[in-house]
């Protein structure tokens, strides 16, 4: 399919005195980083160097907001209004974007955190506020959403310029939609896995489900997640297999219609 | 003096199921709004709402940021380093500014909020990380300082685009800082004599200190406090007598060099 | 029915700058004292206050628990698991048992905040959770739930010390169940109205329907809510009733067995 | 001196998703635990585990309060007056003796938390207020002070119970002060160094300054630090010297007067 692909992970969810992930290794390893802003991860003096570090590496810079719950790290469903979760949005994108205008640098893409990925799915009006948070942040900011998903659709038809994302490190149910993580086949550990699931869908445009059939799936940025133990060496792996297939990485800036 | 004056108000300091001052009647009267930016008030809904509201009445926007303290209003000292502050100011500033993009309006200006003002005036490096967040979020950003004091000189000095404060409703000293908020004569709740004073201020550079004497003072901006009683009809008397004065209150961005 | 009834009402919302409710006003026409613990309202400053007024009018206190969100006030559902839950409940309790015990008197009860209320109702692992907080907080200590819901029955069956509460000024579905605020007959705000039903379901152990159907309702305790425009008017009102009525309004601890 | 001595570390410093110390390895080797209470690290669910933790090891359990100020781990000077510092010391005492309350134990020891045991030292009206709390907390429950400080001696004229506290990984000025952390040689991190400073302080009262003075430090409680790399191995080598001393590591409870 394409020849160039982005690559994703979450970054800088550190937050004072805590340390989570290992940005330092996987950095330089790929070409977009969602920033936490915040509300579940990130405060501001963490912003900063993550956008730095990102700017060090040729890596592009997006917003990761989330829901107001830094107890629950963005991960428990909150029963906001539509209005509410659009201005969580704003916020947090403007305050990641503000260290990337300090730091001479635009900023490339949104991708919510957490559950409010899952409740755009489910939830029309949620991938509606989403949507409309993204497209009064400009025309040129990119949307991440799910590949093949209604969220991804809504938002497409509302005219967001939007990147649809596919995941090296999670198994695919038929319908395009993740295997849920209480499923033990869910995440996919093996790198060399991970890896080929990364080049075909790059490649190719397609997935094979958990249970053995391919499926299509156009994606223009692949994500890794960078919190599970192993995850430094399957990003690489993931990385060094996209090369070796003679495919590209290369942040969505530089080539997303 | 000169013959046209901003007046600023502090706005948009509710959070959540809490109302804070009297936005609605206040907004009119002023022409530069300093929104709060959610560490010491102002979620982002409030934010937008506040924004929105300025731009209805033709007010001119300005981040209003604070220590990370909402229990504390952000009126007590933390000893925060000079470049965490310095980040705190940029997600605030960044915050704020995009609720503005999405309403199409640009951000005029940063007031530091709170003890952020006394802190910058004792601390030359609280001042230098404030004048630094503000030049980093670029050269047309305004930053409101305490006319004739030192923060003010240190900003001036270090580039950044400034405009010096006075206070229609304090008391001054004969050094040019406000009477403290603990001498029974600090504040001045006489509408007219308030009122007064921003004349003065405006028209010929002076203030009469509490003791009697004329001390210049040269201020592009005038401040009126909305969060004490009766503070709607000292910023009606004001303006109104501005106006009868034949001065302009129009907004920092329309004519600060 | 009884002749004794408790009466009580949301107090101490207030947190930092900013003030709610009119605990003045209202904590001396009532019997018990639902204490909000900081989660939704309730500095630790504000929580202190609020003690030592109710132990001044010698109104009994109660912890007022709540979901983690400040800026939702505690009224978005959130999808907390029952261990969080419990877990919230008990360290809200011990906050404000903490500044009873430095006020020489005891905590009376626990009632859940918000959407902890309808949550329980609603799923019986939620329920759980908070009556088993209650218990692991000890035998005596009440547990306020709604008359004749599932939540009631629920702790009831648990072991759980429950004073099952009536609502004054809200209206009644046939089920037992209040009226949803979206409808616009949810709350009665009439004084009269208010306390004719607080009497009736005193007196009788029955409350009339909104559309005219009498139903049993057995309650131990009467809420009236502190933040609707009227409130302080409607307290009074349903006080009086009830005395004109020669019911007692007593704090729980004097009589529920 | 004694022939038994407390040894006490922080425990419970976790916070939702974000991790820190090793509790698991740490909670066998002392005898009394300081739990983060919510301000500074610990979240409910966190505090719970830590008590239960505590508990199975025959730890005693004390509260660990701190500033409003998560972000900056409680680490940074406020300036709180001195009654929202005693309510914020009630509050956070409280939440953890609930959790003791659930897992039938009592609540042993309060412990101010990072700055604010250096405010105590230097400001009487910090040094009262926790004083205060403590007080108002019950006569039994027993306050952590450093060793002939100020603040230890403002609390025992007080009439609290204190325990005076000695540090087994820093150097000590002359003075009876701890050597500021911004000197080189202010950490102990030598397993050996450090067990044989424990050990002379519990059996002899003394302590060898850094400049190699010796002066007197009557100590109930030693603290070892949990959070430094190299933390577990220090702590197991204190307690396995203090043993092999003849010095019995017991909590205070068992026997201070």
């Amino acid at each position: 399919m394409s020849q160039v692909i982005d690559l994703n992970c979450d970054m800088g969810e550190s937050y004072g005195r805590w340390t989570l992930g290992d940005d330092q290794a996987v950095m330089p390893l790929i070409s977009s980083a969602n920033v936490a802003c915040g509300f579940h991860g990130g405060d501001p003096h963490v912003i900063r160097q993550t956008v730095e570090r990102a700017l060090r590496h040729g890596v592009a810079v997006g917003a990761h907001p989330s829901l107001p719950d830094l107890m629950g790290f963005g991960r428990r469903v909150m029963d906001v209004t539509p209005a509410e979760l659009r201005d969580y949005v704003c916020y947090q994108t403007g305050a990641v974007r503000e260290f990337c205008r300090a730091a001479g640098v635009e900023l490339q893409h949104v991708k919510p955190h957490g559950i409010l990925y899952t409740m755009a799915e489910r939830d029309e009006a949620i991938a509606q506020a989403i949507g409309e948070a993204a497209r009064q942040s400009g025309e040129r900011l990119i949307l991440m959403t799910l590949a093949s998903g209604k969220y991804d659709a809504h938002c497409r038809k509302m005219g967001v310029r939007v990147a649809s994302e596919g995941f090296a490190d999670r198994a695919y149910e038929v319908d395009g939609q993740l295997v849920s993580r209480k499923k033990p086949y869910a995440l996919i550990i093996d790198p060399a896995r991970a890896a080929a699931q990364a080049v075909r869908m790059a490649a190719e445009g397609k997935v094979r489900t958990h249970d053995g059939v391919d499926i299509d799936l156009s994606v223009q940025t692949i994500c890794c997640h960078g919190d599970t133990p192993g995850a430094t060496a399957i990003i690489r792996a993931v990385r060094e297999g996209l090369e070796r297939a003679g495919i590209q990485v290369r942040p969505l800036r530089d080539w997303l219609p």
